[in-house]
């Protein structure tokens, strides 16, 4: 089986009915509502039913900095979950959702790979349970309501100019990136310009993944900032009567979507926001409704550990009130190598010293990671042409840091390739000395927020503001908006904003271009570099080859 | 319960489980795939083996030309379903599904009325089983995928002013009727004029109603026109490699989406073509999956008996090889009322002269509609006001014109309601006097076939059209388009084109402004007057109101 691809797993994978699955959590059939025979949506009132049980332990797997050698966080954060199952835990993994429209580009993702996987895989690269239409319709639907307004009338006295509110759309058509709307005359509108962005790019989103119920959601959405007045007051979603409605587009993307691994355990797949622009985790109602359920579990957050771990404790654990347990970092000897400065063609060669010149990167998440109390082991994800002598100098490298590297197996292996990993997290967590802090208080200014991520976690000199992004952070402070924290924008591939450095760089600046207030979502984004929030397609698109095969199966989607 | 609203009966209803309507047909649980627990897919394996089984008999249900007192089609479609089914016949009713955007703008619509509805009336007002979110994103699959390829180098020698495939979102959002794409410099690409259209508008609309299976559905996506080089040579979507990823997107939405009746029968809810420049009929997989699994099927057109019945039997009926048995005409004494000159203010008040004045565009379409073979009964849809010497005056104008009307009480008593109506059709279907042909042969000109429908139809005078159109019909001729039928767009208020001339007007003619062609979908338009394919959302749109209230129930909506 270690030589089929992914989806060939996938579709051989034996999975129970998912009612199957949800008994395993105690959640009683009539609580699940079904899509399909293997998947479901966890009713509201059994999640609301759940409050007053005590929370499981809370276990996330994080990375390095991401290279073209591959880390496998999913890989390795199903692998865990089943691992944890295995050894007697009741864990559930909680991760994201995939994005209908990249599928079209490049080959389809898996969730997770090997024999550590979560399926239906097809399903979920396709409509799923259609929540990212949801969240595209609601989205679309303000948009609508704020040019209607102003067609109307415009009683609110938006400024045509200072409407910030794009639409989606769950595709990469880089046409629309930027478009004139309300052309054609008197009976369309006022022409203005405006762009669409990818649905996982939404604040909506964004809001979805970090409220905790219904009525959180409608407050939020309610807070979205679409526009400006002439005077430059803001004008929110609230002010264009859209938060209800938007809510009720909602209701059902709101509950969390149960499916399960290869292993037959449950997996909680639901939301999927930008890592960048966003904070990049699955949704907290997933996450908390978890902990209730399991044990264990197993989450993960979007790109490294300095983008994503960082966005995962000081956006989403912050404002979710959860408390980390422990930490994993996933690291192959390849990407060791790559920061190493091995090129991708040559890491089929052992090469120990390259192992050792790029450990230094994985040193500083275990660093950061442990900045903020949370207790860390590092996941070796064992790939084949890994040498004795390189995993053992991650090895070395790890405990001279003052932590443990497992070698991992569960790509090949299944939960038999990850139980040492798994006795590992449960000693970490039932040893109780996480002590999880965010990195900075709530009352700490913008700037100095972001002065204090640059500093701590990219381990830069200094962060460089035009006068004009301080004074916008000043005006958001005045407006009651400094409470917020920050959400940084900024390159996956690095801890510069240069993406080709790699390890463990020091004395660079990060330079902020643009601020931009998520209201509703409840941070505010700093962008850091170039960021795209609308993809396009390639010269050959995957989807020339996406089709049905005669056994009704899809083909070129993975 | 007669004086409760539409959705606080469909809210008290007592639902089966889906598998137990599922089990009435005979289809078994795990040829259903449930969305929730009073939804479900009928699986695609299933349907390909019901192939053999002999056909039930087809009742179309259609109406005079819709005027502001309603006439209550979808209404007395569920009813005469449950009146079926109350005389022991196994019936199934087959309905088009409702788009979202527009629930947004006015209130929503009930799937039928009263005690003659089909449930769960909120979701198929929302995102349902998500069939329109799968035609949207296959339709912008291919916008996307035409833009890509002018981006990378146009090797189609595509004209971009002429891409005549516009963008799709299920929204009412003028803002997106008309609006320049691409703009932003080299990496966005070329800009151009284009514009979205409602979902339901789109053209994989109308496939997906019309195709037979998912290989036909596969050969029709590849056969859209979507633009056309410098040389006029038409551009398909097959030439841009899109009929296969599209293909995979709507494999879900193939399959017939199954309900229940408010007194638990089986209804399908598929597909939702615009009734004006699309054919307006549910889709041809449900409506033969039923009749494969029925005694009976009941279905309906879109708006009047001249634009819906005509093209129910002339586009649909004709390329799907059905043969319908009967068809029912609903009236409402109201809307006689209205036909013979009555404000809609005056309605409450007896008047048995106007009755009479108006029936005459009821005996226009009972003449046209048995004009195609197909056997006639009026339905006169009960409503409190009417007078017992009211619906004696439509009885004997009926009775007059060689049909006969029935009285129906199902709004207000369900299926004990709708008994004499139900007995009467199946007197007719049983009869043996239905013998099913179009209007005008495969073979007629395109030219020929709009002054048929003209003539014999709206019984007008003449149609007028300018020598570019009549030179475009004359290529589509050319490049083997002629066997196609046509598809009137057109008032659906009037036999005329104008929208305020009731009653069965003559001496008028028909102008057709413009032609367009579906050649996936397999048919020709002809645009006879305004036809808006992007509604916009009124000064007060019901969206302000909707929400969610405590119990968690959607208010506004309806």
């Amino acid at each position: 089986m270690a030589f089929a691809s992914d989806i060939e797993i996938a579709r051989a994978a034996r999975k129970l009915p998912i009612q199957a699955i949800g008994a395993k959590l105690g959640i009683p059939e009539a609580a699940l509502l079904p899509y399909g025979h293997d998947k479901a949506k966890v009713g509201q009132p059994f999640i609301a039913g759940l409050k007053d049980r005590p929370d499981g332990k809370l276990i996330l797997v994080t990375a390095i900095n991401p290279t073209p050698a591959g880390e496998g966080k999913t890989t390795t954060t199903v692998g865990l979950g089943d691992g944890l199952n295995r050894i007697g835990k009741r864990a559930v993994v909680c991760i994201r959702e995939a994005s209908l429209g990249p599928n079209f580009g490049m080959k389809g993702g898996a969730a997770g790979g090997g024999m550590a996987q979560v399926v239906p895989m097809e399903e979920m690269n396709l409509h799923f349970t259609g929540d990212f239409h949801a969240i595209t319709s609601a989205h679309n639907l303000l948009a609508a309501m704020i040019d209607n307004h102003i067609y109307w009338g415009n009683t609110l006295d938006i400024d045509a100019r200072r409407v910030v509110w794009r639409r989606v759309m769950d595709m990469n058509d880089r046409a629309l990136r930027d478009v004139v709307v309300n052309l054609g005359g008197v009976a369309n509108g006022f022409p203005r310009q405006t762009g669409f962005d990818i649905t996982v790019a939404s604040e909506v989103m964004a809001i979805l993944c970090l409220a905790r119920d219904l009525d959180d959601l409608q407050e939020r959405l309610g807070n979205i900032v679409v526009a400006y007045t002439r005077a430059k007051t803001p004008v929110t979603a609230r002010d264009i009567k859209a938060d209800g409605a938007m809510t009720v587009l909602l209701k059902d993307a709101m509950q969390p979507n149960l499916v399960q691994t290869l292993e037959n355990n449950p997996a909680f797949v639901h939301g999927g926001p930008f890592a960048n622009i966003a904070h990049g985790c699955n949704s907290v109602i997933a996450t908390t409704t978890a902990l209730k359920l399991g044990e264990y579990v197993v989450t993960e957050a979007g790109f490294g550990a300095d983008l994503g771990a960082e966005k995962f404790f000081d956006i989403k654990c912050r404002k979710a009130g959860l408390r980390p347990a422990a930490a994993v970092i996933v690291a192959t000897v390849r990407a060791m190598k790559m920061n190493g400065g091995v090129a991708k063609a040559d890491l089929g060669t052992e090469n120990v010293a390259a192992v050792q010149a790029g450990c230094p990167n994985l040193g500083r998440h275990i660093t950061n990671v442990k900045g903020f109390g949370v207790p860390v082991v590092v996941a070796i994800n064992h790939f084949t042409t890994d040498t004795e002598a390189e995993i053992q100098a991650v090895k070395d490298y790890v405990a001279a840091q003052g932590a443990e590297a497992v070698l991992c197996k569960h790509w090949a292996q299944g939960s038999a390739g990850i139980e040492d990993l798994a006795r590992k997290v449960v000693a970490l967590a039932e040893s109780g000395v996480a002590d999880f802090a965010p990195l900075y208080p709530d009352a700490m200014p913008l700037l100095a927020k972001i002065e204090t991520i640059a500093k701590r976690i990219y381990h830069a000199e200094a962060v460089v503001a035009d006068k004009a992004v301080v004074d916008q952070l000043k005006a958001w402070e005045a407006a009651g908006h400094g409470h917020l924290p920050v959400c940084i924008a900024k390159t996956q591939y690095s801890f510069t904003t240069d993406p080709t450095v790699r390890g463990a760089p020091t004395g660079h600046s990060i330079p902020v271009r643009e601020v931009r207030l998520s209201a509703g979502a409840g941070f505010v984004v700093a962008i850091c570099g170039e960021i795209m929030t609308m993809p396009g397609l390639p010269r050959v698109p995957s989807a020339e080859v996406i089709r049905l095969n005669a056994d009704g199966d899809v083909e070129g989607l993975f």
